[in-house]
């Protein structure tokens, strides 16, 4: 069984996989990516080599874990967090710790064996989307689940895996994100302050300045954020508030356009580097006083896209600040003007 | 002049280290580690390739910037934050930023070509700390600075440049990093309900515990964190409370007798893997009443080691948890029986 143990320190949760345990000496080889070989698990027709499927979006009424389908959802083979059990959050003396109780999903976006998602169809990533909502919807009424990220490696340096099948994951975790939590604290701030969503007001002033903005497409807008962490950051924002990406009736078609519009800029602009991307959401639980009890008004879903192309060093991790080599507005003028 | 950004959602600093700018186009081969050719400019008789020295440590009473040294400090040819001009923080629309001023040093940490700090003799490292102490009091008097960050990036996938010569770097910035704040109002928490520093009792209970602890030297102890972000993750802690790395006048021996040993277990064990290490200590400022009044009680400066044996994904980013594919038991157990 997996652990999520707490740092007693600053409080932040570290899962302990011991699913994907390995023994100390295999750590040795891990830094560079291996070349792929066998079958592809995740092509159409190889169905019994991945754990029975949870959902899938079929092309014609056909039996479960055969051929035709467009999208297939299966839980992870080597998952992080595990489904079965119950929650037990104990101490061990000063420490505090809790069993590895959540979902850890695998997304497979097409049927054939292609590697970047840049090179789906627009209509094929509106399905993906739809699957993301579709399954979310599903984890929200599991009480032991209190947040569901949706995120993507795509190549070795980003943690992506051996195979080159176009997938993104899905883990539902019983305790909310450090990250999230301070998303949701600072935007409440700044409610609390101005009344007003700091997403929407930001949203506003990139395209009144249009310095870093990189795609308008109706609903929609890209931006290199003020801030970006990494060089190539994206940030992709619905227009109208919404704080929770599986309830918001946005247009699919429109953030498939925007989604496959910045990956192949990203692909063509800077030599098909690897990338993470992941979407944050607001929380499950929500209730409607104290702490949360404005989220739906100060909260505003969004998806971060990092292109991996500098290195994470001692500095990073020593302060909890980026250094980013390239200036945003750089950025956005580089990948606006690729035309894909 | 490079620029701190301040994300206005979760407040987080970022440096757009201008110095460093690229052309986009510059950006497409960064990932993987070029060969070393030419001369090195870090050893002995190559004086005239780095900037002039601030500080050095010389065997026989010799000329700067000449032979005849065992450590040499000097500016970094390309500093992240720049030592000219005054602070000046301003508003842009909704957007915070700052000149980027502070300090980027280098501690070249031998004369010779010797490229991992587990290969320098423990009289050696021993001088490596005193510099950091020399170096760190006297930044501490530029009264424009918060915070004085010593790190090390060894190899290239932990940030690590071309040249393959022992060094560290320290870097002094106008404000305090994120990390430590959350480390400083964590410890800080705790010593308010305990009366006692989270540092202590998490040494007291490891050592009565013996299921982390790596090593027990004299005045040190390095454990595997109960909470470990990544396999075989080490801290080193000095026995004796104190809050400051600079001020504390703990035995250098020590430390550099712990420091190599560790260095040395991972070398050995893991098969010379990339590592980054930093110093967390406390800020310079520390006023007497308010926030930080109980500083010197509650906080516990330590060095945290980390091998880059895996790769940092997606649901990092998105959380902000870390997932540990190791028992921090089973890492300190492996690390124990390394005979080094």
């Amino acid at each position: 069984m997996p652990e999520l143990r707490k740092d007693p320190i600053i409080g932040r949760w570290v899962i302990i996989a011991t699913e994907r345990a390995k023994r100390p000496d295999d750590f040795r080889s891990e830094i560079s990516g291996p070349p792929e070989q066998g079958e592809c698990p995740f092509c159409e027709g190889n169905e019994s080599q991945t754990p029975p499927e949870i959902y899938a979006i079929r092309t014609t009424p056909s039996k479960v874990n055969s051929p035709a389908w467009d999208i297939r959802v299966v839980p992870s083979i080597k998952p992080i967090l595990r489904i079965e059990g119950n929650l037990d959050r104990h101490g061990e003396g000063m420490y505090d710790l809790m069993n590895g109780i959540g979902a850890h999903e695998i997304v497979i976006e097409s049927p054939r064996h292609i590697d970047n998602m840049a090179d789906l169809s627009e209509e094929q990533i509106d399905k993906v989307f739809g699957c993301y909502i579709m399954r979310i919807n599903d984890l929200e009424r599991d009480h032991r689940f209190k947040y569901a990220l949706v995120f993507k490696n795509y190549g070795w340096v980003a943690g992506g895996g051996r195979i080159k099948h176009s997938r993104s994951q899905l883990i539902a975790t019983p305790v909310n994100p450090k990250r999230v939590k301070e998303e949701l604290a600072g935007s409440r701030h700044y409610f609390e302050y101005h009344e007003r969503c700091i997403f929407c007001d930001l949203i506003s002033q990139e395209l009144s300045l249009q310095e870093r903005v990189i795609l308008d497409v109706d609903g929609f807008i890209a931006i290199a954020p003020f801030a970006s962490r990494f060089p190539f950051e994206v940030w992709i924002l619905p227009k109208r508030h919404h704080c929770d990406f599986a309830k918001d009736e946005f247009s699919r078609r429109d953030l498939a356009k925007t989604v496959k519009a910045i990956l192949s800029k990203i692909k063509l602009g800077l030599g098909n580097p690897a990338y993470n991307y992941i979407i944050h959401t607001a929380p499950f639980k929500r209730p409607k006083t104290g702490y949360w009890k404005t989220i739906s008004e100060d909260y505003h879903w969004h998806i971060e896209i990092m292109p991996r192309l500098t290195r994470v060093a001692g500095f990073e991790w020593g302060t909890g600040f980026y250094i980013c080599p390239l200036q945003p507005e750089v950025a956005a003028k580089f990948l606006r003007e690729i035309g894909v």
